[in-house]
């Protein structure tokens, strides 16, 4: 932050289904590590949602961004490899490097940053007390661990800014279903996070890749992914579409893209948590495995039910230990992947900005927050840039 | 088999509670790849009491063993690496060598030796035609692939029966946890495979081993390993116990080696289908793995309520994702460890024969499945010797 | 073989630089497990040159041809999973699948089809008594382990032609030098192994890839595959050049696909053996991998000096070892990819079919082998159909 | 370092075959993330004798030790995980924990601690300018990522000292060959680095452990180690002997713990760089791997050929490719171990201290190098506590 700055603009959380954009003071270093980045570009992501319908316990007041990209305005003392004007982009995890699961790459679940807890991230309830990035300054804590450096300029600043979190999330979701090259694969659900999955495996060298959803739009944006055949579960049950469009065989790998807010497949039917889970457990051959980037909780006040509400759900666990297979959960670790993905867009190989549907002002964002949640307009992927347009 | 030998004895399944040792046909070469083996060891596995008990589609005259050794005694024209009189343990899973899931080690899902299903097996139901070996004689299905060759002589004997099921699959849940050297285990169960597994994991240099049971025996059992602490669940929270014992931390791995007729702890409470995973689910680091062994079915006409009857059980899901863990399941591939384990034995590296409770000649069988189901008289791993005692 | 055809066309090995097609007896089921196969296409491998020019001890006599596919025409009766009619291609090794090798997938290993020898082959001087298929018919051994299934029909058959060596050893070199996606790579050599390494690397993720060589047509084949960049090493010096291209930086991984028949930059100048090898010791960046598929052998009576003649060469280890470099190196195991390679062909995800030059009939062979020989008219990968064409 | 110490006692280089023990500034914080410790122990290297030997480019004033452990005694302001009375175990490599080896776990080709060279470490040539810890203090970087926190006390001090280096060095050696639990494996040098990766064998499962040495001590030493038998090179040829043992078998790996200044085995023969490694490759069978800790260096000014002043040797490059051999090199990346190795001792699975010969208080350490370089009244591992004995 230059140091004749002292406010800025944010997007503040006020209450379910409303958001505000308002001045407030900017950040400044707080220890030596620390870094303010001056914000170029920040998503918002489907899992903002849950805190907007007020189904989380969020407090007025905090704001949201936790996929930010920006320019390196100031270093602490204690910064060695950043520098004032780096061309930056941060993962959504907040990491300090230092303790086993970061040494060891699993820098979403860190436990230096938020205490009782494996696990920190920007603008996010319980992650921590992280500012977001919905903002036109950001603080970014242990900074040359937590700030990814890009080529200068403003080339493929959308698909940069997928590098915080559903570029590498979707990657993710397909390493943790054991996949490797030539073999088959289901991704269930075909938001940004489900594309970013059937994206990645076809990257990796699939075989072949089913996407899941009933959206139109969304399964109109699969196909457009090279190797991939949508799948319309509100036509008929998707395992067996699936089966039967892949020779009579049940694939190699799936992929839960979706997470506890799972809707059945009947008319008029609401969430039904397990019911992802146990197509993948059908779908998935013998010795295969799952790979569930999708969300779950501990705990969910709006859940369908009591179980639900622990984060508890029936599972066909005979079926699963008869086949033999693996399962694979949790947040990504976006620095296991966020500079190999970069430098695949770098050299052209990958183009992930094809999900993005909106670029906006920070001053349109709650409007954008309400369409984005009534899924209209096409609001799929949207980024604010909040210092203003890199487009001139 | 011989040729002047046309019948032997064997053990057949009569009736719910009733074995019975009775002359039949001895087997006889039906393919080119087929042995025949003279048994000098067959083991009686806990899974046979599930047959034994009545609590499976088994039908009368089915003999029973799949934890076979022996001499061979004749090969087809196809046999191209044993010989007549090689000493040789066969996996308890039947394979045939030559379909995807052989080819990459996967030989518990083989999918040539019975139609319609991933896996086979000597002597269990639904396992496909092959006659168990608590017999005289045992016909093996490409054998060259189903033998595993050991130095001849009778020395280590009852480590080596033990190489057919047991001893690999508790190397195997092992595995499926992700286990590396130096990191802290919990085993669920002190049964013969879980104390295989808690051995293995002592074998491969765990820095704590926790072992959950809650019959004295197999406490004292468990306590023999290097490095193992006793967990008696009867006398208090398991999951509370062992991360005090571990300093206050979780570990690392778990493995469940009980599987779905899993007891609860409290004082003449049933069969709670889900107790032990829910606790490996709860005793296990973020980010670490569960291995899971024990044996998880989809269909139990003996459960204790309908859903379990399908083999569905309610899971923590929602902590499971937010803790990031791994789940492997499935029956022991043998053929990817027995030949290390074989060598561990011979070397003296590996002593696992401390399980074996009682050997036992071919008539004395009937008896021995009944004391073995009463758990009375301290039957935990009986040795048949289908051809007499090797000990003169 | 259909029981009325007791003859058949072949390729001949006469002496140095010439072969000839001449009438043999046809192959007969030797052994329950082998198959006879009606070959549709055999291709002619550089490999192959070892011999034809007189540099390996091949006697007169010998049937070329390690890269065979075709229609199964009779199987033997310890056969279970192929039948008449099977159209199949045969990984180059043969293989007994019943060897400790073969059981963890490394079969260009096997120990059960060359005594005294890890490692057997079709048509190839010391690797076992397999006639090759450069031939109107071709004995398989172990035939349901050593044939792939293939759809039925002609479709995609010079694509499947490469699975029997080529494109699998491609995707083994890329493996060999530890590769993971979103990595730069250097390939060395741009035969169609060199190219089927780069397209291999193109299909798995690839940030960047670099392919060198100096031979005009092959630049321009490498320059076809998505994110390859050619390097030509008679311009300039190939490391310099890729590091310049790179960014200034190292490549990840580089694969030498040149062997020991390895040539100098400097013109005139002939044979350097370890020149490839000390290039991609000097292009990989610290701690990253080198995957050699190309051919070294431990005696080489044509070698340039000494030490060569036994295998030996200089190597820079003490900057292998400053760099933390890996090697690793040996024929591939064609098994361990090919079922998954044929799915991304059927799928459309692959088609290496851009390396074949010629196709021709058998008659021709002599012809071809001269002018493969003397790399004129194009000849790079030639295609024999001993039976025909298949384009009507 | 407590603010009213300002001069320390510190082993410093003077000439080859020289040091000397003098009064010294103490070390100070110089960067927010840095800490000052009170040693405890700071152990004699091998890898020191090369600068003693005047066989490197050290220059007089140089203070040695790599090795070290102490107390916490001050931390900058941008620690936040230790704290002043901390005791700490440092790897010998210093590394920044935010470059991408770091982040992957390769820490000792940190890219950030020595520029234009991967790898930093105390108290060595080259390795960047940071002190040794042959000292009363010594000052660590980038402290959070550098120390490993050990249980307060005295307990388990002399293994826990060699958690800097060799116990992890010994099992990175058997790692880098990729050993698996049951294979066979012959470790040649029989220092304190091959004891502890024929130790490190041994908690891993290994069937057989073969140590090749000439020195009767060492020999005696390796004996010690549970299922590890010496191989007395002098006696005659290794390759032979092993073969020998193991039954007539190759072994599945190997490992180089001696490095460049080999020596062969005939009588007043001197040294032979490649005979290790030619040995590795001739011992170990088809498919195996070689390990390779002990240092190469690609400059020597004491080499005994022009070639191998610039690191270059002979291999059977032939022979390992026939073979399908691996090899992995490089520096130990101590952080990917010392936790779990730590874990080991705490627990009593691992005591690694059998190696200490000596230890010694500060000043005499120019007696012991002395004596360690004439290797005689047994010095082969001695540590020295520059603050005093910890035994009172």
């Amino acid at each position: 932050m230059s140091t004749t700055t002292t406010t800025m603009k944010a997007v503040h959380y006020e209450k379910p289904f409303e958001v505000s954009v308002k001045e407030v003071p900017a950040p400044r270093i707080q220890h030596p590590d620390d870094a303010i980045i001056k914000v170029t570009t920040a998503a918002i992501c489907g899992s903002d949602l849950h805190m907007y319908q007020g189904r989380t316990a969020a407090e007025s007041g905090l704001i949201f961004g936790h996929e930010n990209m920006g320019i390196v305005d100031e270093v602490g003392s204690g910064v060695t490899l950043l520098k004032k004007g780096d061309r930056v982009v941060m993962p959504f995890n907040v990491a300090d490097g230092r303790c086993l699961n970061c040494e060891e790459g699993r820098t979403a679940f860190c436990t230096g940053v938020n205490p009782g807890f494996a696990g920190g991230a920007y603008g996010y309830v319980a992650m921590g007390p992280y500012a977001g990035g919905q903002a036109q300054y950001v603080r970014v804590p242990f900074a040359d661990f937590n700030a990814l450096v890009l080529p200068p300029g403003t080339a493929h600043e959308n698909s940069f800014a997928l590098l915080a979190d559903i570029f590498p999330t979707g990657w993710h979701g397909v390493s943790l279903s054991n996949f490797s090259p030539g073999e088959s694969i289901a991704v269930f659900g075909a938001g940004p996070v489900g594309l970013m999955a059937a994206y990645s495996a076809s990257l990796r060298g699939a075989s072949r890749i089913f996407v899941v959803d009933k959206v139109p739009e969304r399964l109109a944006a699969a196909k457009k992914i090279r190797g991939a055949t949508p799948i319309d579960f509100s036509a008929g049950d998707a395992v067996e579409a699936i089966i039967k469009e892949n020779g009579g065989k049940m694939v190699d790998r799936s992929v839960d893209a979706v997470g506890y807010q799972a809707v059945g497949s009947g008319k008029g039917e609401g969430e039904v948590p397990n019911v992802v889970l146990e197509q993948c457990i059908m779908v998935t051959r013998p010795t295969g495995g799952i790979g569930v980037p999708g969300l779950y909780v501990p705990a969910d006040p709006g859940a369908p039910d009591e179980k639900a509400a622990k984060g508890m759900m029936m599972m066909s666990f005979g079926k699963l230990f008869e086949k033999g297979l693996t399962i694979g959960t949790g947040q990504c670790n976006v620095k296991k992947y966020n500079r190999y993905l970069r430098d695949m867009i770098i050299s052209g190989q990958a183009d992930p900005s094809f999900v993005v549907s909106h670029e906006i002002d920070i001053d349109e964002a709650p409007n954008a927050y309400k369409k984005f949640d009534q899924r209209i307009e096409g609001y799929t992927k949207v980024l604010i840039h909040p210092n203003g347009s890199l487009h001139g």
